[in-house]
């Protein structure tokens, strides 16, 4: 009987996903975009301040010790770079990737152009939805935060994150594009290298912030589609392109 | 002496709005582009309820009476067209253009691209920077708004009404772009009309918004620079355009 019940949630949720994904697809119907449908974390531990002494953070792949990293003895470690707030790893840039691909079973997505379809946006904050995303040759963290600046007031804030160095981050421009109703909100800008820590780049309020009635005209049954691109931006000068 | 001091005051305001207009057409290069430098007004009698039955408008140019607007006498009046908190007037939609020039000295501005300048957003909320658009054979009205809508959280927002009818405003697309230290943020919507209201538009977050925290990214010296745009968009399919 418990085996039947199993089947019936497993079929339940593949049909659920089938048609998150249809729907994801109807919104964004350019030909060949991936859609990825991401689940929410529910973060435990809320830990606003983790990263607070990172923001000086260096092209040697260092960060400063953040406040519950006192003890870093490798200078080579490199701590924050795993975006979850409950984890407290630590390593080295290059298996960043890894760890949060095994540990956290963080998606990685290929391709120039691709759909984030953040499910379940009514859950309380904070919450993440993450991806990674491999484009252009290097890989890219997608963080969208639910969390609660202002005690009771929840907002939703979206930024890319460069698995690399800031100075690697500053070739790229990333694109996030929200599109529903005859309404449409772009946010373009440089990467951030998770060097320099998704918290403060939230906290900073550099990224796109959306406040939940804006997120609501946005989302569709509960669902939030997120078109993101990534280009790379050498010589690109956005004041004239105005 | 009194006449020397305000003749140097005269100049000094003169080149402050000289540099301000250089300092907008070298954020916004593009050839064409009108700059038009609007400075603020503070509202003082704050009422953010004022059109809370205006809600349900029609299409008659006619709306619900306001709260302080109980005895509307005649039904072709229009209330709550004039977006400043402070002025109690009411009238035809037709004169709602005069009003603003007249009464408010608001500025018309022509052009299909203009660029916003609002000057001084450091000023306490609440506070609006307004201007009107004339475009397309119509008559926009731009309002960008400094309000608390959480106490101790100042928030911008901006939005474009057309001086019409729900049903003409239906017509177009207006887009509002940000654009400075290689950030760009832009909302894309269809106007709103004026019958609805530009307090509704605003308590729902139906509009652009902007935290202190990415005003003070996008702004230049304390002032905050939007191109707008406006186009007809009767064939508009924002979704296939993705």
């Amino acid at each position: 009987m418990l085996f039947f019940t199993q089947c019936f949630g497993a079929v339940l949720d593949l049909i659920h996903l089938r048609f998150q994904h249809y729907k994801a697809k109807r919104v964004f119907s350019a030909a060949g975009q991936l859609v990825c449908v991401v689940n929410p974390t529910h973060s435990l531990k809320y830990a606003p301040t983790r990263c607070a002494a990172a923001q000086t953070s260096t092209e040697q792949g260092v960060l400063p010790p953040c406040r519950h990293h006192e003890a870093v003895h490798d200078p080579q470690l490199v701590p924050c770079t795993c975006p979850l707030f409950s984890c407290p790893w630590e390593g080295h840039l290059e298996v960043v990737v890894s760890h949060l691909r095994q540990t956290h079973r963080i998606n990685i997505l290929q391709g120039a152009e691709i759909v984030f379809l953040a499910t379940d946006m009514h859950l309380p904050a904070p919450t993440d939805w993450i991806i990674m995303h491999s484009c252009l040759g290097h890989q890219f963290l997608l963080v969208l935060r639910k969390q609660e600046k202002y005690e009771g007031h929840p907002q939703f804030f979206a930024t890319m994150m460069l698995i690399g160095t800031p100075t690697q981050a500053d070739n790229f421009t990333y694109r996030l594009e929200l599109n529903r109703n005859q309404r449409r909100l772009k946010w373009e800008a440089t990467p951030r290298s998770v060097l320099e820590c998704v918290d403060s780049v939230i906290s900073d309020g550099d990224c796109l912030v959306l406040n939940t009635s804006l997120a609501q005209l946005f989302s569709d049954n509960g669902s939030l589609a997120i078109g993101i691109a990534i280009t790379t931006s050498k010589v690109h000068n956005a004041e004239d392109e105005m």
